[in-house]
């Protein structure tokens, strides 16, 4: 390991006086630690403490540049005899070091300015080298490589970039939230019945009687709704399904709202749409950098007033409201994605993959939005506390937000009334002593209220334009895989 | 049921006219939703559309006080035939309801204004009278009761002020954690292996093959210091641990960071106490109002500086550290309960509960600090991963916070040399090629690093000065509680 000790004491310690000798400015080095690039910057000419990992290394005759990968960063900085006081055989790529450095002008580097480093102190070396190349601009490999060595991967500049991003997104919809007065809860993961039914429940021993993990925290919000009218939760979901395809996860950071006081299931999508609104634009002074690394392309919302819809949307489409999301009933979507795209509706009561991707792609072409809602979903399709349409009760007040080809979003008005819940359990041959809690909570008063929940890692999947949800999620699980 | 119908349309069309005949002064009711107390003052003399919960109804001869349950407040209505247009009879107890008031001065109110309904909408009734009194001042019933009856009884106003209070908490916590450049991440609950050893992990079937519940994100977030340098998460926790005392939860919300190039762990325990001085400054302003609900006793740190310390202090804790919140070593801390409080040592290796009360009733008594770090525990009583102390190998780097005279916090210095890790592995007759994956992190560079972990529901209990950690957690899971 190129004789380097482990730890190693850096070799002349800095003083003022020492920092004072190297630039004649300044008398401490400044510590630098989470400080963003335009703060290192305006050090320019002074010498700074600096932490961080070898990231590359790039010897040149005579001199080396060095990319030093910082919490947040990756610094170019130079190495050379002239003024580096360590011998270049120190610097190994992912060593964690400290590093005195002045911050020299440079016209040639991007920044206008780089770090020439002065003395180093070695806090740990890598005990092999990288399995993996995680220093080029991309991670060359496959999916499956690239997940086993996740710890290792991640550390690539592109890779941590999305998960920069992903915390980008968390942040700007609890800032949304707070604002509109939602409460943040913390609802159980260990439940007694899934809310969501069907066999995808992941199921364990708890002390001697069987317990699950929450397919989502529904019931819970939904109780929270007669506490605090408005409750948020951003939190682990677990689906114990089989598909092994690109969109789905058996662990995912569900994104979940429930609101009180609604007069129609509208108002739920309205917060919706201003909740993606609120979060992009934050995300977007937040991850400025990130984004252009990955070179993101921000969603658009509709840009045609309804006055221009082209010609040639078909007539059943007319009443299609038009929001900065555009709306279109489930049955509609169904039958304009079969007329315009000339293909076989197929299953009349679910969209299959290729619907969702063609609905979007019509969308996008025609109004210029990224997302769409789509509406008035089947009621057998849609689980037993949704609100059934009065005016037709096969149909459910209900949505899915579809984006750039991908439902990222379920969402809908639940039924407050006990007796209604009651009865439509009851036609659907379940057992409402089963769900005794529950009930509990719609027999002693409750507002109308629906609400949605959004898969975090589906919409970073989306936004930064990634085929396979897995890239999005830190340690993905899936059928094949619970490790790293 | 008292005769009301379940859905009941406003009597008279709310329109600017009829708002405007009222007062003389508005046109137009304002909609308030989400709106504070002092917000609603503001509006004196005019008239609000407002949406609650009936709390509590209490008739007079000729009126009726109605306090009304709104997301955040309670707030006190009067119904009179002088200028209520609907009969008395329709106010019923947990019905929600929409109503058209009068924001009216009234000095006996404790906020200057009373609500004076003209107009209701109603727009729910209970199915069934309430099985439990939950509009008292308090909930007067067992745990276990309170508990069952959870999604009703959290509807009382002390009740959800604790849960509000608890998130004001946590806001503070990430608010001062991304000040201080933490990342926040979401590591899976689904695990091949646990990171705290033991039995008291949860275990279940995952497609085939033995999955576990997370008893901690441990591995992830040193993982993830790899990756960021700092990072944090707020998360549930898993232990399948058999207690059934008043401070165990077998689910909890863990808040947990990790940080990097530390050159002790002392930079942790520095850096929670100023994460618990800004969340309880954050929180005074937040829930201002929710903390004189409960009457909360905010904790002072140390107000005394080492000269002043009391003479009766034991000739070994002389060199206790004087931060915000004193530190003392778990052997001397030991030591002095059993001399200061005379009582038999016991288990020498870890503190017995009522060992962890008398020295934070000790140190409140000397220091008037309600918090103390306990450090150095012993390598026995650590996890594989925990950093030995190099002067002392019997003991660890580490500390656990006690407040009010529990332990909220464990946290220290990580092993991150690849080298030491694999030997400490082996001295403890453990099988690394079991730990391959966190392994890789070690065995690829880690900078020095060390976190914690914090347990939200008992620092929340201990906040609030409630002996059982159930009382702060929303729906709680124990060895005998699965439900609601």
């Amino acid at each position: 390991m190129h004789g380097i000790s482990e730890e190693r004491v850096m070799k002349e310690t800095v003083t003022g006086e020492a920092a004072g000798r190297e630039t004649g400015k300044r008398e401490t080095p400044t510590r630098v630690s989470g400080f963003s690039l335009e703060e290192i910057g305006r050090q320019t000419g002074g010498v700074i403490l600096i932490q961080g990992s070898i990231y590359k290394l790039r010897r040149m005759s005579g001199f080396a540049f060095v990319l030093l990968r910082t919490g947040r960063h990756v610094i170019q900085c130079v190495y050379s005899p002239e003024f580096s006081r360590f011998p270049v055989e120190e610097l190994v790529e992912e060593s964690c070091v400290r590093l005195r450095a002045l911050v020299a002008q440079e016209e040639r580097s991007r920044l206008g300015w780089e770090l020439r480093l002065l003395e180093l102190q070695v806090l740990s070396v890598p005990a092999e080298p990288m399995p993996i190349v995680i220093n080029q601009k991309k991670v060359n490999t496959s999916i499956e490589n690239m997940l086993d060595y996740r710890m290792l991967t991640l550390r690539n500049e592109k890779q941590r970039a999305i998960f920069k991003i992903q915390e980008g997104i968390c942040q700007g919809f609890r800032a949304f939230l707070q604002k509109q007065n939602f409460t943040e809860i913390h609802s159980p993961k260990l439940v007694e019945a899934g809310a969501e039914g069907g066999a995808n429940i992941f199921s364990l021993d708890y002390f001697g009687r069987q317990a699950y993990l929450a397919q989502s925290p529904q019931f819970y919000k939904q109780m929270m709704v007669g506490v605090y009218e408005r409750v948020y939760e951003v939190g682990p979901v677990f689906r114990a399904e089989k598909h092994d395809t690109s969109r789905h996860l058996n662990e995912y950071t569900g994104v979940d709202l429930e609101m009180g006081y609604i007069e129609s299931f509208e108002e739920i999508m309205e917060m919706e749409e201003e909740m993606l609104q609120a979060a992009l634009t934050d995300l977007q002074a937040a991850c400025a950098r990130e984004l252009e690394l990955l070179k993101v392309v921000m969603p658009q919302f509709a840009t045609q007033s309804r006055e221009t819809w082209p010609v040639e949307v078909p007539p059943q489409q007319s009443h299609l409201p038009m929001g900065r999301i555009p709306r279109i009933r489930f049955a509609d979507a169904k039958a304009l994605v079969a007329q315009y795209y000339r293909r076989p509706m197929g299953e009349k009561e679910d969209f299959e993959p290729e619907e969702e991707k063609l609905l979007c792609q019509y969308i996008r072409a025609q109004y210029g939005s990224a997302f769409v809602f789509v509406t008035h979903y089947p009621e057998t399709k849609r689980p037993f506390y949704a609100m059934d349409n009065p005016e037709n009760p096969a149909e459910t007040m209900s949505f899915d937000l579809l984006f750039r080809g991908l439902e990222i979003t379920t969402g809908g008005q639940r039924i407050h009334s006990y007796r209604e819940q009651l009865q439509k359990m009851e036609r659907r041959g379940m057992h409402p002593e089963e769900f005794a809690d529950y009930l509990l909570m719609h027999r002693h008063g409750m507002p109308p209220h629906g609400g949605l929940g959004l898969g975090l890692e589906r919409f970073t999947a989306r936004l930064l334009a990634f085929e396979n949800v897995r890239e999005t999620s830190l340690f993905p699980r899936d059928i094949h895989r619970l490790t790293p």
